[in-house]
């Protein structure tokens, strides 16, 4: 299986982008494609010991960078490396692309490059989020800004799916994102989904509230990307705040120190429930084709994951799985536009 | 100052309210009217040595409970002490009204009593947020499922002299919540929110992403209350599932468990900060007197200390100041439908 990578996507490409790569062919057995300026990912890759592993080269002149606006990046821009990556999907040379670079370039170029899967109107970022529980399945975080009912029974047509297929769940609990568990809460745009995807063959299990969340009140968790955008990058910003608020505080007593440092070297297990490089970039469900976009912030950990997680939407077929699904939803007919 | 509080809302009420009241008459010096079920309360006050502090009793025979829907509620059980409160504000007997039961329902008893602020269209719930560099004040948290632009602006209007007159903050920063740093992200909402804001007198400094929040970005942010309130919950569910997750890390090992021990009772500090009964309820700004709403699950400590914001807000006259504020901004103006 061939995933094609774009080298120069995040903030430490290609450094970073390559090494993960590398560690991704040799642990998972995949073919990797590095798409980028050539020179540059050859002398990353000379720093790493390819062996046996399937790293190839596929050279892009331009790059998008992280500040850029992205439908004009895009238009301008159009042998940048995450274009082309796109594009060797597109034309079967590879069967995902992994991006760590500008979220919405990516999504951008994917969109383009793969278009829709008949039937989705609105494709959506995925985030898979920690919890007491396990991990629930986050989306929209970011896809679209503006949602109307219709998408968000979609996202949360995709989102079974890919809980099923991926994370494993045999009949995920699908909620609606809310600020009160009654029917009648929220506005008309929550009031109206949950009426589909209460109507849906789901298993809908009703509103959620921000508060249960993190503690997995569902498996699957519905909004639009306004509020799945602002939700996610909230917990990021309260999780890191609260570690560094917790460390300062021990610090001002030397015991305290002494406990407080035996007992973050301890708490890995914890570290590791909470760092987003383990779950490995959030899949864009709903194009046709498979596509994951990694944490701009991305080290090499969090693209061999992100990497894995693409090797595993393709084996487990999720863009099929939501083609079937979708024809067999009666909501999910009425456009045929794509891409 | 007399300050009348809701006796018989919340998860603890009348235990907890009533001792609230209690400190905050002997600490404070405020006159306190308790309403609700005067048996029960009498029954309450006879715990404690009420000495020379003035806390009168006003009989309100009925109660809406957590769970009921406000508005019927309210129609329904026009002696409740979340009514008869606002009535006593409304009335001149007192100042301020405090009530830690079913939020919609105060909400609803307060807009009801006391009206809206003449130009002001939709009062907002106002949360005051510790942040890595202090507090910040965030709102909408509930009170608008939907809203309009120019909502936004005047939430931003109310949040700056709340961020004066109450967190003594000289020249508040105001943020726009949203999905990046760009005037053009978002959606219509945001990006027509946007430019009011930035036509505004106000010291408006952009868009704040979710990331930013919890570092003090900025002292006022602004959000629609479908948002304001998830944002909200999240953080209070996250907030407690990390700590609560931390600590079962810590239980793996026995040594581990000893050095936790140590730290986490000297961590008073930060539990301090993260507490939310330390900030004591969000003030509903843009009605008409003075209303403070305090989480449900409020104790003692948290009635004490909503109570003391209620009379901040009194003394502070925060309510003249939003007054004077709308007829200064021509696009406050033009709606003078009150109640």
């Amino acid at each position: 299986m061939k995933i094609a990578v774009d080298a120069m996507g995040g903030d430490y490409a290609p450094v970073e982008t390559v090494k993960g790569a590398v560690e991704a062919s040799r642990e998972l057995g995949l073919e990797i494609i590095l798409v980028g300026d050539e020179t540059r990912i050859k002398e990353e890759l000379s720093q790493h010991d390819t062996g046996n592993n399937t790293v190839s080269v596929i050279h892009a002149p331009e790059v998008i960078e992280m500040g850029e606006a992205p439908a004009a990046a895009l238009r301008k821009k159009k042998n940048s490396s995450v274009a082309v990556a796109a594009r060797l999907v597109k034309e079967g040379a590879a069967e995902a692309m992994v991006s760590a670079g500008n979220t919405g370039a990516a999504m951008g170029a994917a969109l383009l490059g793969l278009g829709r899967i008949k039937g989705i109107h609105r494709p959506a970022i995925a985030s898979v989020l920690p919890t007491v529980k396990g991990r629930s399945l986050f989306l929209d975080v970011g896809a679209n800004a503006e949602c109307d009912p219709q998408n968000l029974l979609q996202f949360a047509v995709m989102g079974d799916i890919y809980s099923k297929k991926i994370l494993g769940v045999p009949a995920p609990r699908i909620g609606l994102l809310n600020i009160g568990e009654e029917e009648t809460k929220g506005n008309p745009l929550y009031m109206e989904a949950y009426k589909l995807l209460k109507e849906s063959e789901l298993n809908f299990i009703g509103n959620v509230e921000g508060r249960d969340i993190t503690g997995g009140a569902a498996d699957v968790i519905v909004c639009d990307g306004f509020v799945g955008n602002v939700v996610l990058k909230f917990g990021e910003g309260l999780a890191k705040d609260l570690l560094s608020m917790l460390k300062e505080e021990f610090k001002k007593n030397v015991f305290v120190k002494i406990g407080a440092a035996l007992v973050f070297s301890q708490a890995k297990g914890l570290r590791k429930k909470i760092d987003y490089t383990e779950s490995g970039g959030a899949p864009l469900l709903g194009v046709n084709g498979v596509a994951v976009i990694s944490h701009g912030s991305s080290q090499a950990r969090a693209i061999k994951n992100a990497i894995r997680v693409a090797g595993e939407c393709v084996e487990m077929n999720v863009v099929n799985c939501i083609k079937e699904s979708i024809l067999e939803n009666p909501n999910g007919d009425d456009d045929s536009a794509n891409g």
